[in-house]
């Protein structure tokens, strides 16, 4: 008879084992923080005594579910932006508000959030990857749940580091930190091939392999990630990130949409694991995974939540749910991802995917007593058949729900009983968190108010500090113009370029805001060929500053922004009241005329056809300046043979606006 | 000031009407079963008084949601049989219980248990196909819920109808009684188009049009079905229905996976309903809806959880989220089917497709008052954002579960208040479904424990009583026996064939069982072509009844059913513990041979390659008449030329194991 610290009696336990062992009514025994015995209750008891023992009741004992994937801090951020593209999601409102808000307090707190919703469904381990990945540590810790936690690298400045070095170096802080910890486990995570270098990838996964820790990393989430990958490198994501020894790491893969059968060999090799995502990849529209192969394989596929902010919950018996029907419906057969495997992927395959299946993820003995009670009880759960064994699981996988789990040990301590928290207080937690929703809601009222203040949130947009003059004249054609230019021994050429220009103007309905204008230059050549593509985003003032008597203008500043996103994403993003469309070939010349320099546009409409153009332009920085330009500017036109009778003084898109109406 | 009979106050009011009103604090006044008022409570207190006022604790208040499609006695079949292929789902399992168990006292407490789960998770009126309708209603009605009850018609018999005849009177019986009921708008179900004929299709259509009752049928569930009626018909699912008037009647059509633009748009001018079940379809493997184009091109398209048995629950609260998810990830875009339109799918659509759109859906003065609190404190729905209105109706959607409803209120009264169910007695429901559960898994039990049983649950299989009296012999080439066949004078041919025969022999592992043998006969005619094919299931004995001395056979009886499924289904079905298959040519003989009916068969092996053989058989019903035809047997396998010295007494399937050994 050997004593243990407790025994739990009465209770339906399904182990997860390798031979899937159930025992009704059976037992474990808990010694410290780890499964001394499971069996038969009528075994349990013959061999062991405790002090402390619990019925459970005929309540189903599962292993804890391990959630494989997550961003826990971001329980903060859970229904701020939904029902948008993944790029306005991301740059437009995650990214942004991080970069405001996301601080050590935040952190923590969204981290005791999501540890206490995931305690409440039955998670008992979880993958996670952020900023200030040293307090999302602190934070689980002291809610007593298990946790591979990742700190983020990218080549991006970060929250909590201004460049990828110091991310890097906070990184391996992190690791020597907590590397002996029971109920931590520290993980580098370089973000995603799109926003790591090969040398940030590279230094990853020395680090991860010198300390034996994990690697956590999206890869290959999106159709569109893997098209710029091939087309950049000419391989897919998994041979690109091989390339700088990533699989040499114990590494984490989340998402894995967009793999082929190759790479989801590689990663069997690599003893990588994946973390399935259904309800972000559903939700995000990136794609269905192809799981059923991966499990045919033989990867290790666990399921994953992704943060509550693309979810939005952590919800992990939903997530499995899903799971089985996702894949069900993407290999059009119905027999793929059946409960009992589904349950698997959210027990011990998820925690072999995340190199913690000798510690958690079954309840076998030596591992650590890491479970959940289910209660089958509720109508919803009813009836119950037991013909065939495989129908407790699909009771749990698919009619029993998050709410069903009354009790839950982490490490060998309750962390929930009869549905209690014993770690975290949810009220306070909710009050902390109620301010922080009013911080951020204001926040965000403020920027939509400005078109200035979105554009400068999504990249930096540059003040162009400078005025210009310029001065704009229709022409019948374009020809002598071009012409004059080129023979005219007064003006000397310094550089010469010749784009169609295809331009998108966004109007607001105030429109002090003034416009968006999003531009596509196509470079030409002289064949006629396209040799290069460049897109800017500009913010065009409605107002002139000062109109010279010659009708030459003084142009107000500008701001502008490299257009890194599509057009589309500036149009989700910034949702103008509307839109119109200009299309244009431009010769546009950098000149010298009397010692002064000037850029002159040579334009032919080609969309609306408003005909063709003059404009003379040069930068200016004083009163007195400008006004002798403006003299120039009128001397060159005339040079050129235009008439200064054809002045415009209206912008294109002015013009344009006008024939609309 | 109007006295009204009870005032909501303090609510967040989501009201789904056409503006998508919301009030905050907002106030509803209630009539009786119906809505005085609705509006900000200071409004609202300015013009009505009440002696019963109910301060919501600004709680979110939506209309009731309507649950577009389901059978629901089906609780009590919950969990019996999971990821199967829908043929084997429902012609195995499904089918076989429902013969055996559907009666009335099953369909009242399976209906009970599905209001009170319904209840729970804020469904206010759900629409059902079933048997027994009049005791669904009943029970309906006793719960305190709105029903769109539909009495299933088919062609086949059914648990409450020998014949269609019988199901189409039952239906007009049903409908007369319930049609001005207060809760209950009784409905006519033809099953689906594989299960009715056209003059069911047509006379459920005129008695909905005689009643002005809907019509509620499966429509293109699966792949299968679309290709099956193009192949018989040559048009899709919807003309063909059409032909048969059934669009002129206010149709529910419940899937509608497999329709294209054509299809929609008659939906739509017929002012069908459609009913999206995301979940069955994802767990059947059925495919998925074009849910975005039905609602752009304008369909009233609701959501529906189907039956529990394959879903496994009621939960609209995860059937909304998984429409929405499921919209996204099948168009590519994140942007469709956002949280609003999930929830208008999910009310007032759901409400418009039942064609109860004037009675509830949403919260307008003049509908009845039936609608839902839901509390968002509970930590997995927390924060709450407020920039945009839209965010609300993410919480509800995609953060918010079932288990957030506290108070129902349907027709006027309150069916669950603070979580407690004010009709229904769960405690009593569950006790009696745990007593059919135990019935049905000892039924299955015992089915499962013969493979005779299971070959008669799906189909009536007949027994051959006769005997048979048989010989075969190994011959070294087919030629020379299928030349004396035709030249002997003594054989005359009464008729001849020509087959391929794929066999495919299922064995298991209590060898008492017999064989279960599947056979594909290719009729051949003079040029080769196949002509036609035959599929046949046989459970075979394994053992003889009576050796001759000759080596002639007396074979026992077989059980014979037309293998209407695919090999694969039966595969599934019998879960045998092996199979093995067999190809062969076979002409086969039906002769005159000294005054006596025999069959010859001249087989040549293609699969294994066992060789040539001539089998003589004929059927007997006494031992002096297997006697005598055992002699001739040995006579007429020496006209042909063969010798009896190579008499073969095992079946082909006891050669070819033997060889696998």
């Amino acid at each position: 008879m050997k004593t243990v610290d407790l025994i739990l009696t009465n209770a339906v336990v399904l182990t997860m084992d390798k031979e899937f062992h159930t025992y009704e009514p059976g037992a474990v025994a808990i010694s410290g923080n780890s499964i001394a015995a499971v069996g038969i209750e009528a075994d349990i008891l013959k061999d062991y005594t405790a002090s402390k023992k619990i019925d459970c009741d005929r309540k189903v004992l599962i292993p804890g579910l391990v959630n494989a994937h997550t961003h826990v801090p971001m329980t903060l951020l859970r229904g701020l932006a939904d029902d948008l593209r993944l790029d306005v999601w991301l740059m437009g409102y995650m990214m942004p508000v991080e970069r405001e808000f996301v601080s050590p307090g935040f952190v923590e707190l969204g981290t005791k959030l999501a540890c206490a919703e995931m305690i409440r469904s039955g998670v008992t381990c979880f993958a996670d990857m952020y900023y200030f990945e040293d307090h999302v540590a602190r934070a689980t810790e002291e809610s007593g749940v298990r946790g591979v936690c990742g700190q983020s690298v990218m080549k991006f400045p970060a929250p909590d580091a201004k460049s990828y070095e110091e991310g890097l170096a906070l990184a391996r802080d992190f690791i020597v930190k907590w590397k002996d910890n029971d109920l931590i486990v520290p993980a580098v995570a370089p973000h995603a091939p799109y926003t790591c270098t090969p040398e940030i990838m590279a230094a990853s996964a020395a680090l991860a392999v010198e300390f034996d820790v994990p690697l956590h990393m999206h890869l290959a989430e999106t159709a569109g990630e893997v098209e710029n990958i091939r087309k950049e490198h000419g391989i897919p994501v998994i041979p690109y990130v091989k390339k700088s020894n990533l699989l040499e790491a114990k590494v984490i893969a989340a998402h894995c949409v967009h793999i082929d059968e190759g790479e989801i060999r590689s990663l069997l090799h690599a003893n990588a694991g994946i973390a399935h995502n259904p309800s972000s990849n559903m939700k995000l529209a990136s794609g269905i995974a192809p799981v059923k192969r991966m499990l045919e394989q033989g990867v290790n596929v666990g399921i994953g939540t992704d943060g509550p902010a693309s979810n939005n919950d952590l919800d992990m018996f939903e997530e499995m749910r899903l799971a089985s029907f996702l894949a069900k419906v993407n290999s059009g057969d119905p027999t793929a991802l059946p409960a009992r495997t589904t349950l698997l992927m959210g027990t011990r395959l998820g925690a072999q995917a995340l190199h913690v299946g000798h510690l958690t993820g079954s309840i076998e003995v030596g591992k650590r007593a890491d479970f959940v009670l289910v209660d089958l009880s509720p109508l919803h759960n009813s009836p119950r058949f037991e013909r065939d064994p495989q129908n407790l699981y699909a009771q749990i996988i698919y009619a029993a729900k998050s709410n069903d789990v009354s009790d839950v040990m982490i490490n060998g301590k309750w962390v929930m009983q009869n549905h209690k928290l014993t770690t975290l207080n949810e009220e306070e937690l909710l009050n902390e968190a109620r301010d922080y929703a009013r911080k951020i809601d204001s926040f965000l009222i403020n920027r939509e108010q400005s078109v200035l203040s979105k554009l400068i949130a999504i990249g930096g947009a540059t003040e162009e500090e400078s005025f210009e003059v310029q001065a704009k004249v229709s022409i019948p054609a374009t020809e002598p113009v071009l012409a004059a230019i080129n023979t005219n021994t007064e003006i000397s050429i310094t550089r010469t370029r010749h784009y169609r220009q295809y331009d998108t103007y966004m109007k607001f309905e105030d429109p002090a805001q003034g416009y968006v204008r999003y531009r596509e230059d196509h470079s030409v050549n002289d064949s006629g060929e396209i040799t290069g593509v460049r897109s800017r985003l500009t913010l065009v003032g409605q107002t002139r500053e000062h109109p010279f008597k010659e009708d030459v203008l003084l142009s107000r500043s500008r701001y502008l922004a490299p257009a890194t996103q599509s057009l589309r994403f500036y149009k989700e993003y910034f949702k103008p009241q509307k839109t119109f469309e200009i299309e244009k070939n431009r010769m546009r010349y950098l000149v010298t005329y009397k010692e002064t320099e000037f850029f002159i546009n040579v334009d032919n409409f080609t969309l609306p056809e408003l005909g063709c153009f003059l404009e003379v332009k040069s930068r200016t920085w004083s009163q007195q300046d400008a006004r002798k330009k403006a003299r120039l500017v009128q001397d060159l036109i005339k040079a050129l043979g235009a008439s200064p009778k054809n002045l415009v003084s209206q912008d294109y898109f002015e013009m344009v606006e006008k024939t609309k109406k």
